[in-house]
């Protein structure tokens, strides 16, 4: 796995995850937003940090008892004690919404670990108790089936698909109101610090739009406007 | 329909949707969670009862005109007049989301004659007021078309499909933020009696996780943790 | 375009898009509420405005480049400044939800000009900040990516198609909790009236229902009914 | 049930159900044919007959099991041998097409008891062997699960769903390469008679298209045209 | 619209639409093939030639009367009559496929016309008639009903939306049992080259591999197996 | 994984996907059949095979690109290349569409290794050549864009999903005209051996309902048929 730069992570937390498609968009990759994964909790969590993944496939009825959960080498189980801390767990549900990856006591236990979120693109239970949590999670919504009846866990740490997107162990992960957009590894720490440059611009946009300005000129910002932003920015504005 | 135990409606109250899902997995049945159906309402709405069905077919243009809702044997017109109290009418709009099932009026007339809560795997309108009214709808969303622009009611108390469940008359539906299971009658008393103790013990788990214990033994509970949820039970705690 | 009635639009903003499926249903219309679209805001936005409206195809990888959005004549940055005050922009994303058809600064460009609201059948980028702002967003839910990951803007003031209705230039929009309905322009005036009547007769029933009568002869009103909602009228209530 | 006229279903042996659109969009019904119901031979199977309906929901693992399929009153089974001799078996199965409603020994029956054909917005098993046999057959495909793991079958000759169109028992089923439409009962008589003077304009006009004839005036055909169509039906022309 | 060089179509006919999406891929082009669209008839009709553009929208029940056909200006009508011979027409139908774009007698003037063939995102009707008339036909599948239950027309020669893909018109169509993709005008000369050139390198790796060659070096091919295919294709072969 | 008895194969190319379904049900297994996943070809190919697996995430621009194909590491071109004669390579394409897992050329590299089949829950490109050569291939239909416009294959004989069925290296795969489904290794024995059975009960059952018998006794057949069947067995029919 690639090695961050040391800011790369807070530089990340001032920046939407709209602005990071638009750098990933500059950089030749289109397709980096999770489709139909939203944050569970109505409130703005927000969420950054390194991808640790868990995969999974349809359930069979053999397989999938509850028995089975009591193994402590259970993936599913296994995810919730292993995910480093100020990593998020990445759940691969192939987009089933109608069983559940996790509930309260899961959850729980990642948020006391200090694991940063959990992102799947299927279902949590427990949805009340987890909202009122304040932990980021970001899930296709709230269903009440346990996991045995739609999921089978399978392995830790393999590349695996998250709402259409391709995510690898390690690939930094930021989560906000417009949902959840993957960064790979290598290009995390561009990103960071073109993406914070250009949050810096479009607050000084914003404030010429609310001002009155037109767009013409402003947004994109022609070449007086950036050097105006550039002036804005030399007296420590941001 | 099956006679309940006086406390089954009262102990699956303190119940959870999620819960019950498993007190039913362990009984053979994985298909009890209504797909698409939430709480109208943002805020936690809790729902306990036995159904009273309504079943519709699509509209035909010929039949379903403004002037026969005048008919009080009108099936939707009926069955919000002769609904139970203390029941659920469960409606089965066979998944059409762009055309309400009832909207503000008829809700108020089911709250004011004591009825529990409306279920259907369609559309409400007047949403707003009815959110507001804390009344326990469950639905797939908002639609403003009157019912005439999709539904042809036909039936009230027929075994039904809602949200990809069968339903049958007086079978005991539970709604919270996860959305509604259905419990088939015969089996709810257990399901109300082993969910119950099946909260206790997760409420007792929670609180270790909480308190820092890792997952293996406590959750799910190995024989110590399961005595000293036994002991922590008899000393009357919940 | 038809020449409004004054007091149409003033109307409109009494009559819930509930009544208003209803009268454009006696008038021959069913196919007029916006699949998919709703506000982008929890609390209660309303909206209504005649449409201006703005046709998108999908992008296209060699067209489609940052470097487009600096034209002032980019049909999407020119929509935002011409559509006049009061009036509402429509976007026909052709239901695509995984990019954004406009973004907060947009957004807030169209609050300061005026505008009465956005309405369109993809997705909003910045939705926490647009949803703080107050403004009368309609959409089919927020998303990260920029326009240009799919659309291609193309057109202004061309008959669109949006959550599968037809809009013309002209056409009244009407949007609350509810969703988004479509008044053809030459009915607006009849339809204004008409379901302002119909409001104030739905709250004389409410308020009977709330009292305790029962539908029959009350929802709809029988003659008794409608001649006691006559004097209730006559008295000044509303 | 209304009585049709004793030529009606030969006359709509040689009506489309193109031109049946028409003659029932003529009267006001624009929703009448089957989404995705189609015939399941490639070859061209054409099917006309009175609706006997069967109606389904999902299954439930307590009920459905093997055992249940030997009692003869079991809908599914007492619907293959009691629906008439030149009916059509509709059934609604919901739109569920991850199990089947019947496989090639019910549908041997059904053939061999003179039954018309078999319609339904499910899926059928054996669908190699009934493709063969030449049996009106029109579903929305193949599937091999039987029945039980997706069906409960509970109540013949009740108003349905198929396809999202309403289906009343007795509604005249027509059938061919473009899916299957419903006619009302008591419409059937109006269409078949007029319906059959349409495909003879429409053969006419076909004929003049083919030879070189512009749209205009003839598609649909003007006074001129219609003259020359009475004259060439006049001299027995069909 | 550019000119195309004189070969470009005719070498088309002999690249597959496999072969070209492979050739805009390369060329930084990935959404050029049409979604849900499909060959009508189950022979190998293939298709090549410039796009003409039809735009709809949804039908609205006052304007979309059976009435309105008779106008030669509607311009549905129209399309049939102006599409210039040679042409593919394309319909913009929004991915509705529960109402027809066009039947048998359009589609027999369009084949009169010497018109190239028909693309649409949305229905045929009498698709048994046209699958027998060797046309060739491009749609999403058989539908009875008529053009005014779900489309109004608005509009020729305007970009449009066909599956999901952006169809300018002059844009040059290619169809056959993959499919229809799109190549914009001004890449389809280089496409149709270097197109022809890798279907030729395709038939000699190919019999490479049906006489039993592996994967490794012959597909793609290496250096030396470049250097048989460039002495293969200078003896003539192709 | 287990050995086979060495007639299970064979057995089970005499048992029809429908009724391995039933053999399973009565094992207590339901998900078995892949949901989309139908033959290539119109005309009745039949598969049966042990499943080796290829397993994709969605493509990233960065990373799939046309030079990573010449890689014979590359998972998809290795898979080809090494699954074994006889077996059946089953990709995971996450119900993906529109771009194709395979083509031609490495169809006919399957084909001329011996491998018995090819199924994918996406689609296949070149499908009018495939369709032709006879090859069991099984997929959700034909797309024209090559893999890297969809998919990114990461590894060999991991347990996957396909048409939303687990799927573990060796399981046994048989596919017919009612599409796809899967037998866990160690039931394939008993499967066999029971579902050659239940298929000569089959054609018996048959034989009698084409010669005249009600369902009622014979399907399912009573004690007396299943005597006369075990007679018709012993005398050597089948």
């Amino acid at each position: 796995m690639a090695t961050l730069h040391p800011e790369t992570l807070d530089r990340l937390r001032g920046v939407s995850t709209a602005t990071i498609t638009t750098q990933l968009f500059k950089r030749g990759l289109r397709n980096t937003w999770m489709r139909g994964v939203r944050p569970l909790a109505a409130s703005g969590v927000t969420l950054v940090g390194p991808a640790f993944t868990l995969r999974t496939i349809p359930a069979r009825e053999d397989l999938d008892r509850l028995e089975t959960l009591a193994d402590p080498e259970h993936p599913q189980r296994k995810a919730i004690e292993v995910t480093p801390p100020g990593h998020v767990l990445v759940i691969d549900c192939r987009g089933v919404t109608d069983a559940a990856a996790a509930g309260d006591i899961l959850v729980t236990r990642l948020a006391r670990r200090g694991v940063a979120g959990l992102v799947c693109d299927g279902a949590l239970r427990d949805a009340g108790p987890i909202a009122a949590m304040g932990f980021a999670a970001f899930c296709a919504g709230p269903a009440a089936p346990l996991s045995l009846c739609g999921h089978h866990a399978v392995a830790l740490q393999e590349p695996i698909a998250c709402g259409g997107v391709a995510v690898f162990p390690g690939d930094i992960i930021v989560g906000d109101a417009d949902g959840v957009v993957v960064i790979p590894a290598d290009l995390a720490d561009a990103v960071a610090a073109d993406g914070a440059e250009q949050e810096a611009l479009e607050r000084f946009v914003l404030g010429r739009i609310e001002a009155g300005a037109a767009l013409r000129g402003t947004y994109p910002p022609d070449a007086t406007v950036k050097a105006e932003f550039a002036a804005w920015r030399a007296r420590g504005e941001r």
